[in-house]
């Protein structure tokens, strides 16, 4: 039995939902086989986030983590390839912190890579019936705070754990009269298995084009 | 018992699917209560879809028509407001047509209203759960060439009949790799019960505030 | 000595400019060879701006007359082929008023067509380096009301006189911070001259596609 | 004088022109008081590009390095933040290459933090007029790829150069009939002699939110 542990966020900026953290619940109650999915809600600040997936993972032990996040706009699925090291948050978290170019970690490394296979995660999910493509950057806000803080947690102190970042786009609730690119939650979660199936069934990557031009 | 005919589109510009006929199927299937309705597919061709519409009325005697077709790149299911004579073709119909600046109907009006309480099937497939908004153009291709030869006819063949256009994103299996907007068909065909039920059971609309700024 | 009458409108939604008034206010400072080029301010209120228009078509006597408005988030310079009898404002405008599916003019028909030669003006705005495409929708504020109104008073009062409308995107000020699309002040300026250029010197418009599939 | 090193790029995916080539041209012909600006054209091709870039720093010996990329569909001039150290082409380059995440340099680390003052750059270029916002990924293509090379080379030999990558839009002259975001030649030649003088006086940045969301 593969332990997976699954992160989504409180909603922000706003919204009553995050999918996230919806479509992180609905794996977790049905997840893929030869897994246990564990999820859990991180609040969206700064720091605080990444406390408690700190606290999470110390209790869990998990062999895989995969976090969660609303890319509100975004069309499909998107795996994230690399977390950097700085937060710029353009709006104030829900504590009302706004760091602007201040490391997620003192003298971390500028950047990791994801520690999925995240081009086979992608064709997984479209096989799946999910759209889905790499994204190059999960942004300067939480999401990636909290992507950057697990990549150092594994690269300094849990060599074994693999895992990485995933960007879900609104579901439909959140844009009923917005004009703007949504995910039903059971198209996100059903996407969300694969790249979990995908990530405990392989660690190489496949070959598959999927980088951006700019 | 009212008669609905619904209409989808071949699939074209190089699609292996419409979700615009997947869609009507499914609401044909399972149709709203106290109505019968009939799913036809026309031909994405100038003429030849005006002939099947005509011919699907004639047979059918319906009272209530909607013709839906794919809008590639459009988020949300959009009820169309206005229907204009003119077919401008940036690409060849099915059948390698490509009309420019020549009206639908020589002689007709400049533009025709959907004859459809639009803003009230807006509502209607939003309360449904579906994203969905007015749209103020259907474009010049096949979908308004459908559009406004259908209430041409009603206008001049047919008063007590009524009926509009709806237009649908791409479906998730077209947009795999795309990272383009899309609904599922399941929630396309949610939006167009939604709306038939909103053309059946009312004449008058809501006032709602529908427009684009330019 | 052709007379031309160009309009502009004042900013709204909180914007300091408007660069419907910076370009067409450029033109007239430098006409196209042969013309005489006025350039009004009309409000952004929906009635008022009909009634400066109309006056100023009085007092001017003009053979063409240009409206042109701010099309935020377009990237190109837009010639609008159709005006619509409808007025449907999302937001207030500058008097505070609102209207929701109420007609420009009561009792007019559907649409109007734009009494310009629409393509030939595109190409000509081309050909002048500036990017064009045409419209088709000029949506349901007061643009549009602007241009439906202009268009009525053509067909019932004025059956000599001929015109239009243009959008033009943001102007590069309005959007330092915004990444959003812009058009420099110089370059709405040229391409509105091409437009001026090309309606002064023909009525019969040329074949060129420039439809939207939806 | 400060000795500046401009590079821009070959046109690439059968476009005629390079906006980059053509606004680093203009620069080093009207170059920022107290700099002496050397523009050289890079090949789009991987490797190549990098050696040229490479023995054009080792003759020119400067002080500052500009690289600079078309980023067709971006709005407006764009700073680059981070360079990663992956090559992932969607598209063959210029010379039928298409690696597949492939290091830039083997062994490099997984990236660099641009060694210009970003903030400082952006609010340099807004406060001359032309739209300007900080980037957080250059993509995975050519650009991307010497950038990373530059950083590179800046860390492991030449640590008192400093540097970084800006893109810019296309030009208008390549969207003429597009309808696609675009900035002129001259705007984006403003924009770079700001941000020129922008790096060449300050090492420290500003604080200023410019991060995003995701």
């Amino acid at each position: 039995m593969t332990r997976v542990l699954l992160t989504g966020f409180d909603p922000f900026e706003g919204e009553r939902v995050n999918p996230s953290w919806q479509a992180v619940s609905a794996v977790a109650a049905a997840p893929p086989d030869g897994c246990a999915v564990e999820a859990v809600r991180l609040p969206c600040v700064f720091g605080a986030a990444l406390d408690a997936l700190r606290a999470a993972v110390e209790r869990a032990d998990p062999d895989i983590v995969v976090c969660v996040g609303q890319a509100g706009g975004r069309a499909d699925l998107t795996v994230e390839r690399v977390a950097v090291n700085v937060d710029d948050a353009r709006t104030p978290d829900n504590a009302g912190r706004q760091p602007v170019d201040t490391p997620v970690i003192e003298g971390g490394p500028v950047a990791y890579f994801a520690a999925l296979p995240v081009k086979a995660c992608v064709a997984a999910a479209r096989a799946a019936g999910v759209p889905a493509s790499v994204s190059q950057t999960a942004g300067t806000f939480v999401c990636n705070h909290v992507f950057y803080g697990l990549m150092h947690l594994i690269a300094t102190e849990r060599p074994s754990l693999r895992g990485g970042f995933v960007h879900i786009p609104y579901t439909t609730e959140q844009v009923l009269d917005r004009a703007v690119p949504s995910l039903s939650v059971t198209l996100a979660a059903e996407g969300l298995r694969a790249v979990v199936g995908s990530a405990v069934s392989r660690v190489e990557d496949i070959v598959m084009a999927g980088g951006a031009t700019h």
